[in-house]
């Protein structure tokens, strides 16, 4: 193993799924023997210890980066850039920092503005993996074991902190790729934020309904699937919808569109055209459904 | 046992899925000796009869119906009304028929037009039940367990009648339940129709999309579960929307008109409204999931 792949010192900025599952995957790497949490909420923290996931915590970031190898940022993309504004002056000369956001863009532009000189060190990233439980508690070690993470280099990112974050990743089994910050938030609003955004307001439309207790008692495995996403953090992504705007009102509004006239057809009878629709989409999802893993979001 | 509901010869027409598995549930109940599949493709019937599933098969509806105490059809709804039609003149006097239609009044106009005087025989049917797999090889004999059968009783159903259909989802393990036909199709077009149609049409989206092949690459379990609905018999569905077009256009309205609200929100980047909308659903959706069974669409 190359030794610069070895850190002694974690620091994850907020324990929560992604980052408690993170931490628990690299102690059973033994890549780490010091991790420390760093939260808000002193109760979740201790929570996290108990756990075995982290060794000890901080309620302040600056605190909590102190003499870390490396630096993991699991916050909402909403506390980013002042997560990043509070640890710059306490970063060690040789840590390497990494976050889990689910756009990169903003990310982007919010560690640009705050990491400064420390750019170099800095690898925006993103693992492909999690649920729709949220917190510690839901957290394993397996999480990331064959999902896909993908980093997004920066023109100002070292090779030697890609190196490491690369490195960090495949510890926990996952298959690292690398692509440009507003590809990823286009492939993402496709695949991830979209479906999101169509089940929650689906569940909404429905509760609001006037037969909202009687539709979801015939409610079945369908809709159930359909919907699960709908039980993720709110929080989180209500922060993606505003971090990843841009590729989310594209995405949405050619969905909308083929939306219409998939209505129109139904409303004109369109048979073949509503036919042609469904089977091109029936013919594709079995065709990608054996490459999607089974369990996470 | 009442000896009503002990039938001797079984005429499934249609034998698929949702056929399949009911003769499979009845046979294990002992409720029928003779099951009679019809359908219009050989291979399907030989193969149906080759896994147990029907004793022997015809390719003519009245030929399948003819002294069959019980018949169930099992047809995509744009095929109810020729069935119904061919099948009159074969009735045995005490055949009760009854159907596993997904939209209801559509159902009942076919039925209507072509029963006649045997309206009386009639119990319009819809097991909340299924998968997205179709077809008498993805049959089971317990994909009724514990799951709700919507009956929907017309003015003209006789008593009889609906008793020995009641008691024929009861032996299968199903809770049957009654509803009013319209009421039943839009109860169904939020909880089920809508959902299909928002699968089809985003997995069709991404497909049409120039990215297409890379963004199911990067696909999670996430946009696994949300269009596990849109690997559905196209054709099936096709004929739900034209046949409840009216319910469907009207949730669909609804909906868009939600999403419209939610797009406007993301754009002007009011994050208190997406906040609220997605925490609504979020705390319905954890609500309502323990009272959904897992498995079925």
């Amino acid at each position: 193993m190359n030794t610069d792949t070895k850190f002694y010192r974690l620091a994850i900025i907020g324990v929560g799924l992604i980052g408690g599952s993170l931490a628990r995957a690299l102690r059973l790497a033994d890549a780490c023997t010091d991790v420390i949490g760093y939260g808000r909420n002193v109760a979740h923290l201790k929570k996290a210890v108990s756990l075995g996931v982290i060794d000890d915590f901080k309620t302040d970031v600056a605190a909590a980066v102190k003499d870390a190898d490396m630096v993991v940022v699991s916050v909402p993309l909403g506390a980013m850039s002042t997560v990043f504004k509070q640890m710059l002056p306490a970063l060690s000369r040789d840590a390497t920092i990494t976050d889990v956001g689910s756009a990169k863009a903003s990310v982007m532009n919010d560690a640009r503005k705050h990491l400064g000189e420390r750019m170099f060190s800095f690898v925006p990233g993103h693992p492909i993996a999690g649920t729709e439980k949220s917190g510690v508690e839901a957290s394993t070690a397996d999480l990331f074991k064959n999902r896909c993470v993908i980093l997004t280099p920066l023109e100002e990112t070292g090779s030697i902190a890609l190196q490491r974050v690369r490195a960090m990743w495949e510890l926990t089994g996952a298959e690292v790729v690398e692509m440009e910050p507003h590809h990823h938030d286009e492939v993402l609003a496709a695949t991830s934020h979209l479906p999101h955004i169509l089940a929650y307001s689906l569940v909404d439309t429905l509760a609001r309904s006037a037969q909202g207790e009687e539709i979801f008692r015939f409610a079945a495995g369908g809709f159930r699937d359909f919907t699960r996403i709908a039980s993720s953090d709110p929080v989180m992504w209500r922060d993606i919808c505003l971090a990843n705007r841009d590729a989310i009102l594209g995405i949405l509004g050619k969905y909308t569109n083929d939306l219409e006239q998939l209505a129109k057809a139904i409303k004109s009878g369109d048979g073949d055209f509503i036919l042609k629709s469904f089977s091109q989409a029936k013919q594709q999802r079995d065709r990608i459904l054996v490459k999607i893993p089974p369990t996470s979001t």
